[in-house]
């Protein structure tokens, strides 16, 4: 059978050998419960330590606050909310955008709905970037906490959390931010930025699924969201998944060293190639400041998922969109957002690279894709005609 | 170096080589996001399913309800908890007992304090054994959720659950039950049952850390704790923690298989030969209805943690009261709500086995332990006295 080529690394990744290697011996000798005072918890509990570590040099913020080993990024984003509510009752107000992921959407709505709590939601432009005048604009004594992605999981489109996260403070109010799909695809620096708060999750960067962490800035007010035994001081009660943590703990040393600018070079090989191959095709998400890993590229008068589906059968895989918002034949949220034009709307797919990527996997997406796509344009009832 | 003899399983366990083996594909080439449409999302989609079976039917509720992957037994009960709270706002009150697990007593502590929700916890008696006319007179149709645990933790106490949830029902109440020291140690079944939602977590039965279930009763009112992507029909969100719950599926199929009369032979070896070795000992808990793989016994005029530690130098791995309040050198909160005598409720130990423990382990446990706790309390400012 021929190889998969793997382009959909913005969904999940493949864990990294090294990290495997890395978490066997807790998987079998070392099984032991870090919070035993018996030698069986001993090696968990170094391992523990040392993985927080890790976590907190990938993020550039060794002395400026702690990791709180979570089960993913969704469980660290409602962590991260449900707290800056709790921790200043006289605010009940959240900003965020109409672009984030479903992790803190689905959770605003909740809270709209259910909790009493105004939600901002600010607009993107055409290219994905954050309405800035509607953002100061939303912002006030009221706002408790602003939640503004670092990168977009769809488009790659990154958003100015640095300044953003400036702002915020100026207003008296916490920000967070869902670095789910930015940490390990783009540097990060948290020394010295106003961020409060960011989640990540390990499988989205070659370490395991199921497990994830909030970085807490020093002295930010904190309520847990599972409250238990006294694990993580407090902060996130359960047996730690010694397993998980130590994987994520190897995946963030393996990704200090990743060289972005390689993938990057390879994803314009990908966009370019599309772009000079297919006509009326068209990359979304701002030119500028992109993920270098991701390329979400819209073909007028061709469906996404049939694209997606096609693709598939000849072993290449990509999304349509999000793969949360996959199963629905609707234009994804982020698409929406951006106000997409119709033509384009529905034949929007995603391509999301991995520092394992290589150019013989390129060249062979540029082969097959397009008579993919004229084959289904020469399908649609006005995409024949137009094309040409 | 000397094999350490590990009698501390209700803190955690090995996972299961089997376990691992079903693991192992999901950890590498099956790496994929079951969410996504292409060839890559199919296996761990079916591997999500076969566990969802395997769980079901670990629980023999195969028809009546469904499976919720969760991180572990303490997000499971917390999301009953405040499910059950959320889903009737009319209704403000939780019974539970003195000796619940920390995961369900600290939440239990929170809404009373901060979120004015009033708590029933019922007492026991000496043996460990819920005060049912207590218990009787706490239901009221202000009840939400009665939250009793099937095992306890440290003395392995098993509560009779389903008769208490038909109380629980009779007066309107939802029925949850933390069984993450039941399942795998006993059997359990939920059909034809009153329990409405019940929590398990795989590292207490040779599955890996970092997942667990909450399984819900077909019908039962729910508001989901992490919202977000549309995973788990929307009733948990973030991506499937698939390499974690293959192996919660796989220690579900073998725990089925599981000869408890077998682990409860050599517990009663090891119980019976520390009471005929070491004088002014005494077993904690019911002697009727308790877990087969647990053992508590309480030492007059000998420290716990001291005896841990003597114990330990010699390779063998206990517990004194739970892991969580290890730490601390007070008697745990399940020691005191028991109304231990003072003079031995500072010596209690667990001793909890599992299908692997050895008769030879036994019986090395039985040449250590004596010597130790003698030593012990010739320390001891009355104990030496006392004992003769």
């Amino acid at each position: 059978m021929m190889e998969r080529v793997y382009l959909d690394n913005n969904a999940t990744t493949r864990l990294a050998p090294e990290a495997l290697q890395a978490m066997l011996p807790f998987l079998t000798e070392e099984f032991g419960n870090p919070s035993s005072l018996h030698g069986q918890g001993r090696a968990p509990a170094r391992a523990l330590m040392a993985a927080r570590h890790a976590v907190l040099e990938l993020l550039g913020a060794e002395a400026d606050g702690e990791i709180l080993f979570t089960s993913g990024g969704t469980e660290a984003d409602t962590t991260a909310i449900r707290s800056a509510l709790a921790a200043d009752p006289s605010r009940r107000e959240i900003v965020t955008s109409t672009v984030e992921h479903a992790a803190v959407l689905a959770l605003c709505d909740h809270l709209e709905r259910q909790e009493g709590v105004t939600v901002h939601r600010i607009p993107v432009d055409g290219d994905g970037r954050l309405d800035i005048e509607a953002y100061r604009a939303a912002l006030s004594p009221r706002v408790a906490l602003v939640s503004l992605m670092w990168a977009n999981n769809e488009t790659g489109t990154v958003f100015p959390v640095e300044g953003l996260a400036e702002l915020a403070h100026r207003a008296g109010a916490l920000f967070h931010t869902d670095a789910v799909q930015a940490v390990g695809k783009m540097s990060v620096g948290l020394r010295g930025t106003d961020i409060d708060m960011l989640s990540l999750s390990a499988h989205k960067f070659h370490g395991p699924k199921g497990v994830g962490a909030l970085w807490l800035r020093r002295g930010v007010p904190f309520q847990p969201l599972i409250r238990g035994g006294r694990q993580q001081r407090g902060h996130r009660a359960g047996t730690e998944n010694i397993p998980g943590i130590v994987g994520l703990g190897r995946a963030a040393e393996l990704a200090l060293c990743v060289d972005h600018g390689a993938v990057r070079l390879l994803r314009d090989r990908l966009e370019q190639g599309i772009l000079a191959r297919v006509p009326k095709a068209r990359v979304l998400g701002d030119p500028l400041d992109r993920l270098p890993n991701t390329s979400c590229l819209a073909f007028d008068f061709a469906e996404g998922e049939a694209i997606l589906m096609l693709l598939d059968r000849a072993g290449i895989c990509v999304s349509s969109g999000a793969a949360c918002a996959s199963g629905a034949m609707e234009p994804s949220h982020v698409i929406r957002a951006m106000k997409v034009p119709f033509t384009a709307a529905h034949g929007a797919i995603r391509f999301s690279l991995s520092r394992w990527t290589t150019a013989a996997e390129i060249d062979r997406l540029l082969e097959v894709l397009p008579p993919v796509v004229d084959q289904l344009r020469a399908l649609s009832p006005f995409g024949a005609e137009e094309v040409k």
